[in-house]
């Protein structure tokens, strides 16, 4: 199944794992897809510099395939610490339950900033193949040096007009972000205002650039990848269906609730981290529903849950974790990278008769 | 591309013309989509008993081709004085522009319940070859006359729950539409939770239920009824692209906005009828965002704001008309109802290589 994709990226099937940052992408996981002819990406949105560079020498003493690393694009926000105080009161009596105190937390994003820096200057040292970005695009100045370095750019849309920029900023390839993905929307012109599906966002982003599209959102599969294929896109990036697989990285509590939700159960939240993600529903996210419009932006309000999210995957209650999942969650299946890889190709083949 | 739907539908391509009622659906519209090869339908949601009968004749008159009528199930509900009071003085100030008074309407759907029984007798007398649901779905008896008289039944779902009642009520065959649709939302289970797009819809409903599925919401072409056929579905219903086709009835005002518009223009409102329904957004829907969940339940609100809606259609006013479109706007086109079904399915056969 080669392609302008395949090609380009230098890998067997146009398959990449969705970079899912938090721990989920191991180099277990992102060693496992490479190998099997996909793309494993390193969600590196949380990773420092130091821990980022590790795990790509981990990952390149593992493989000799191609593989890439995602990261978050910040911008440069301030809050008040009066918006602060109030998330941190709305959240306290979730904190109390866990025996954690408010977190004391800067006003700005500074250090996230700087971090992004020094997170380009590892992916150019270390020579990784392809990078991708969420939340926002990297600057003119920022494209040009990684090109000369030679990595292969990709960024995120979820809507035509963020595709289009997508293009102009000199990314060579575009992931398209259905309504139906899991995890944080990569939305950045419009916040929530795109929820588009991928039956229309697909053919009409298609019609709009001239780079490469990836589909995502929602794909488990072989119908999903042939259907992706139909609507224009050149490949597919898939999130929840690695997440599941035995190599990922996320907690079994967390791959478990996935394989027992229903279709409607992954809805869009903005309490966890200030920024809308699909997740599946539960009691922290019903709780504090009402107050949804007020937190802090990303990653403010990400910095005041975190020491809650992490207490919560510690004791295994999953009314208090974020249980990142897409629309699709009963196509989901504990299996291995290289089943999923090799079922999801052999049916795209015999669907598309390929 | 004949197949089990097009074989108990007696029609030569598995492509419906979605039912969109308020004048869209003209006998001329039907009747070419039927003529076609496709499956014209009759909106019949908001026609009388005496109307409907009218239309199924003179549809009859020019085609002896299958047509279907698909009917709005009325639920029982009852409002109070002051809801409506309080929702004709939010839309006094809009109702003044157009020099209209508010509306004194029942409170309750009697009329529409003994409405939904009279068009069920006319279906039945005028042997309506095909007749689908949308809102809830008819009851066990309703299904049993039905079938006596041989009537193929079609519900509509928006998650896999509703789709699995759909099967059980007896329908012969179930409509899923995904979050990407134009008009009103089919959700009869949980109001505007199941925003879920075909990507994720169309899969896991074929998973669970034994009936053929249709797939609606977004699909322009042969790109989208291909990506539907990848996915499980037996067969497409398009809306938004027939709407824009010479032959259908909408005000050309409307036509006109579907065209010029972007992908993520079309948005979910409450405010023209009390039911969650996709459409561009405009002035009257920006204004009334803030009051969305006060509004009487369907049908109250429409009658509340129809006067209203038929003002701004007479005056080409489209900052007051319910603009319905699907999620793929940028593909839709001025053309003739033949044009778009030929290239669809010449596009499909070449994409699927039938």
């Amino acid at each position: 199944m080669q392609n302008e994709f395949t090609e380009r990226l230098g890998i067997e099937y146009p398959l990449i794992q969705a970079p899912m940052a938090g721990g989920v992408t191991t180099t277990e996981l992102v060693v496992a897809v490479s190998d099997c002819g996909g793309l494993g990406m390193v969600g590196a949105g949380y990773l420092t510099p130091v821990q980022l560079r590790e795990q790509i020498r981990e990952i390149k003493k593992n493989t000799t395939k191609p593989f890439g690393v995602n990261l978050f694009v910040p911008t440069s926000i301030q809050v008040s610490e009066n918006a602060i105080r109030e998330a941190n009161q709305l959240l306290k009596p979730h904190l109390d339950k866990f025996n954690l105190k408010v977190e004391t937390v800067p006003t700005e994003t500074e250090m996230e900033v700087e971090q992004f820096e020094e997170q380009l200057k590892v992916i150019m040292e270390e020579r990784v193949p392809i990078c991708s970005f969420t939340f926002e695009l990297p600057t003119d100045e920022q494209v040009s040096l990684l090109k000369e370095h030679g990595v292969l750019l990709i960024g995120t849309a979820t809507n035509v007009q963020e595709a289009i920029l997508t293009e102009q900023r000199g990314m060579d390839m575009v992931v398209v972000q259905g309504t139906e993905a899991g995890g944080h929307r990569g939305t950045f012109l419009n916040d929530n205002q795109s929820l588009i599906g991928l039956m229309s966002l697909i053919p009409q982003v298609v019609d709009k650039v001239s780079i490469p599209v990836i589909a995502a959102g929602g794909i488990m599969d072989g119908r999903g990848m042939s259907a992706s294929l139909c609507l224009g896109a050149v490949g597919i990036q898939m999130g929840t269906a690695f997440l599941t697989c035995k190599e990922s990285g996320a907690a079994d509590i967390h791959k478990k609730a996935i394989i027992q939700a229903t279709d409607d159960d992954a809805v869009l939240t903005r309490s966890f981290s200030g920024k809308w993600a699909r997740g599946l529903n539960n009691h922290f996210i019903k709780e504090m529903k009402k107050h949804e419009n007020e937190w802090p932006n990303f990653p403010i309000q990400n910095r005041l849950t975190k020491a809650l999210r992490q207490a919560a995957t510690r004791e295994n209650d999953k009314d208090f974790m974020s249980l990142w999942s897409g629309q699709s969650p009963t196509l989901a299946k504990r299996q291995t990278v290289k089943e999923l890889i090799l079922t999801t190709i052999t049916e795209t083949n015999a669907i598309m008769r390929l």
